[in-house]
């Protein structure tokens, strides 16, 4: 064959690496083998463990059927009697959300343990596909060419929510009228309580069809202390970022002029942040749940981060990587009580706002009707950033938080701060609290300085990446445990996997004991918990204890791209294996490797 | 070691990969290798090559004292009689411009080279530190920690253009005041063609020391055809793009709503898109070279777009990546016109433009002083970008063409047009020249179409990663072969290999060979040209013949993380390959592979 031939037939995800990393063995755990080494559905038993969320009583008026068949005992999967043997079910499968490393490796999972004698239907572009019946029978063969592959792309996703009766009403048609067993839903939090509900609309019209739920979101935020350390597409996702960050803080050293301020995808919790300073060591990387919990205000955190320059600054350190959380702007106290008063104002006012003809006059109508303080930090924002938040609004008239260009805000933020700094060096410099200790030549060094600043988002580059060895492994078995789960007839199942240091110990978690009722705008929401980052958690206590050595002496890691074979590619995320007290984060042992060929 | 000391201790580039890949071993070709299999000088040979760019004649006048000396053939590096031995010699060296993947295993090449009978020498932040005589010895054995790794920071970089005559004094004054031998200047374009002047400089100064290039450059345009294919940085940079635009296109299809259009890094050639687009088909990939050499407009361009997007409407994909090289303004010829008039009108009417009040005055004043057709592009362009272009000008007074948002430009056009085509379906479907055949559904189905898009600049973060397997061998051995050549008391040349598919051939190409005269704004210049993507060429043609029925079908891959170990480890570029008639893309042969330890 000649190169032209070789380079054309790359196409269509041909090339070497895609070829080689299908084949790559993935391993299984001993609940899943035969005796003859088959793969094969394993058996559920109670364990004395149980999860219940606060409010439980609640959430027992909500969900009857489904804890009335279950409870709210965790279930451990066992090796089945060989003799137990299930045909003829029929299970589909959908993802929801945004892509995460790894879900093709739960298609491949249940295929394999559904086997020839049972059938797997994918459904479209997500729960709207569910809705809508948008179903087709899988050929288990053609799973071969998705294995270990990256992207939701052999279903498609969507973010519809299924709320309404109209809804519901549809979704039963479509497990009727294809006759469905089981129906595994890939999700986050919300689409995991969206099937805890639909496990129990399922249950009550009397249709017997196993609901289970796969935890999968990059964010790492659906996740249950030791019964799941993580949820999947976490450990790829970061890798990639941190093998972008890692660069990131070689190039600043290496240009000796730039500060990379890098938001990283994640709306809610700063797991993924805290995971990839642990990775490479950035000059800053804030915390939203940090910032949260000591209620600081938007200056103090620009004060940190100038101090962080400035010291750096005294080393010779003229660069650097800060990180921020993509969520961040709401877990800033005073950010979120601005945005709150500005969402009541721009309701109640909403036609006096849209007449006024200008910007300027929409927030001069805005001011005095916020509270002084929220007013003052208002007025403080930077021009685009207050136009953006008079103007831009969702469907449901509310301030787009998720739109704010943090990165942007803090960096002028940060260069008004320096050049203050330098104006008024005796209130900023000395002996005295907030002050920097500092000598008069460094003083006069200092004013030297000059911020060049480059902005990056990561996101969308971590969540169709071909899956880490680690999650390949991980989505692969949360495949074969949801499957066998149908199987067994339970419904209302997270499938779990937790233990990853020592062969993966294979759960199933009650949804009902992951969902709780919150009021929200005087509502009652039914919500799993998002997982946050604790600060009494050993992987935020050592970012904690070494964040401003790591800074000052510029100590940065540069983690390298994710390796599929080598000595490097079988590490677990460095939270997980500190949180859950793991002895090393530098191997995962989920079982025995077998290559997976679907016949 | 418990976890929280095995985490800490990943500071400060030891993160695990980081450990793991400074041990990997690295290609040492025969020439380099004495008969007790250890490293040594190789010496050099005259070939019957002779390199001569256009307007030699005056390249001789320029440069008398080099090209008498050296003439303008090509030496090949040849294993050296076991006898020789030199010692003493003390040799520096820099880096020059941005950052690229390899710059310090051209130090690790340098010094296995050089060995403990002569002195390495660092020159701090590029060649203003060689102005400055910033200069430092550099003991071998801490080599042995930038093995492999990523990055410039060893030394530093910056951009400093050595032309005035005082500037050149100051080289001289470094390079005796340390008694130096030899200067190795690792860089681009220019920094070569200032290492040819410097050469020449001290050759008429009586000053004995060679002055060896190193061709550096992520953009791949520092090449010289069949003598240095490449230059060092451009295969770990497109990988590191390929990775990222790989997954894009896998996230594309998995979300099933965006258009993401990413801006590669890169002034003038196409290279960096042309690699990728091999390496991930994506929707559309735009080649500068080409729309310059067929003239294309602005709105041929836009609509070229606008059909592939319709194309994969009617095939039900309204999704797909576009890359855009960052230089592509200036080669759209049209687009080359207006801003060199707006350059001659600013600089013509500077107060008048300064004084007037408003943009909107400047916008009404500039455009009757520009040709008819300059005016109309004008003012169809964004309104951002023409304040841009009428406001941001350079210390020279210029327009600022590299800051230039193209990529949001490019999507804002192509939003109009579809908009346009929804309007005006008859103008644009249907038979005839420059339409769309379409059935009428299809027009029906096309008029639904929403354009999401998202955009990303990759850059920094392919600069300064470890470099692949490639780069570290690439750079390794032009560090072995510079030190050789300035053992040799060679000078004003530029160190190069090729055949890496074959052993790698070592060469020393003559700078004077490299370097052309130019008339620029009236004035003489010397430069190296760059390398730029030749339509003519097997790696252009192959992309050309396919890139329709790979757009139209979606045949996108993901080529994944580069890899340091396992069967992808070991890939060279594919433009490379295909250009130099390689078999296969898949592995490269540069000589015996030994564990670099320095002593």
């Amino acid at each position: 064959m000649d190169l032209f031939s070789k380079v054309s037939r790359t196409a269509g995800k041909h090339s070497p690496l895609e070829e080689e990393v299908r084949k790559l063995p993935v391993p299984v755990s001993s609940v899943f083998l035969g005796k003859d080494g088959k793969i094969r559905p394993a058996a559920f038993r109670q364990t004395d463990m149980a999860l219940v969320c606060k409010g439980h009583d609640r959430i027992r008026q909500v969900f009857p059927k489904t804890i009335t068949k279950g409870g709210s005992a965790i279930l451990e999967a066992v090796a089945a009697s060989e003799s137990e043997s299930v045909a003829g079910k029929r299970v589909a499968v959908l993802f929801s959300g945004g892509p995460a490393a790894g879900g093709h490796n739960v298609l491949a999972g249940l295929a394999a343990v559904l086997g020839s004698n049972n059938t797997l239907l994918g459904i479209r572009k997500g729960p709207g596909g569910l809705v809508k019946g948008d179903i087709f029978e899988i050929e288990k063969e053609s799973i071969n060419s998705i294995i270990n592959m990256g992207g939701f792309d052999f279903l498609g996703t969507d973010r519809t929510k299924i709320k309404t009766a109209e809804q519901f009403e549809k979704v039963k048609r479509t497990v009727v009228k294809n006759r469905l067993d089981g129906l595994v839903v890939v999700g986050g939090d919300d689409s995991n309580t969206n099937a805890a509900f639909i496990a129990e609309y399922l249950e009550n019209e009397g249709i017997d069809c196993s609901v289970i739920g796969i935890p999968k979101t990059i964010d790492g935020d659906m996740a249950a202390g030791r019964y799941l350390p993580i949820s999947f597409g976490f450990d790829t996702a970061t890798k990639i970022y941190s093998e972008l960050v890692g660069n990131l803080n070689q190039d600043a050293a290496s240009a000796v002029k730039y500060y990379h301020v890098v938001k990283l995808m994640g709306r809610t919790a700063s797991k993924i942040t805290l995971e990839v300073a642990l990775q490479t060591k950035p000059a800053v990387a804030l915390i939203s749940e940090e910032i949260a919990e000591k209620n600081m205000s938007l200056d103090s955190i620009v004060d940190h981060i100038a101090r962080i320059i400035t010291l750096r600054r005294f080393k010779g350190i003229n660069h650097g990587v800060i990180l921020v959380p993509e969520g961040l702007v709401e877990f800033i106290p005073e950010m979120g009580r601005l945005i709150a008063e500005l969402n009541t104002v721009l309701a109640e006012y909403q036609k006096d706002i849209t007449d006024l003809p200008s910007v300027e006059h929409k927030r001069e109508f805005l001011l005095p009707r916020l509270t002084p303080q929220s007013a003052q930090l208002m007025a403080s924002l930077p021009p685009d950033i207050q136009e953006m938040l008079i103007l831009d609004r969702d469907d449901h008239g509310n301030v787009k938080v998720s739109q704010i260009e943090t990165e942007k805000l803090l960096i002028e933020k940060i260069r008004y701060r320096l050049s203050e700094m330098k104006r008024h060096t005796d209130r900023f410099f000395g002996a005295g609290e907030g002050k920097i200790e500092a000598s008069a030549e460094q003083v006069e060094d200092f004013k030297k300085v000059t911020l060049s600043t480059q902005s990056h988002f990561l996101g969308y580059e971590g969540r169709s990446s071909k899956p880490s060895r680690f999650d390949a492994a991980f989505t692969f078995q949360l495949g074969l445990a949801a499957g066998s789960l149908v199987l067994s007839g339970k419904t209302g199942y997270m499938a779990a996997i937790t233990d990853f240091h020592k062969g993966g110990r294979v759960l199933a978690l009650p949804l009902t004991g992951l969902v709780t009722a919150e009021m929200r705008h005087g509502k009652e929401e039914f919500v799993i918990e998002k997982s946050l980052v604790e600060l009494s958690s050993p992987s935020f206590k050592i970012y904690a204890q070494n964040r401003d050595k790591w800074a000052i002496k510029d100590c940065f890691s540069s983690p390298g791209a994710m390796q599929y074979w080598g000595p490097t590619s079988r590490q677990v995320p460095m939270i997980v294996a500190l949180d859950q007290d793991y002895p090393d984060f530098d191997s995962f042992d989920m079982g025995e490797e077998k290559q997976i060929i679907i016949e």
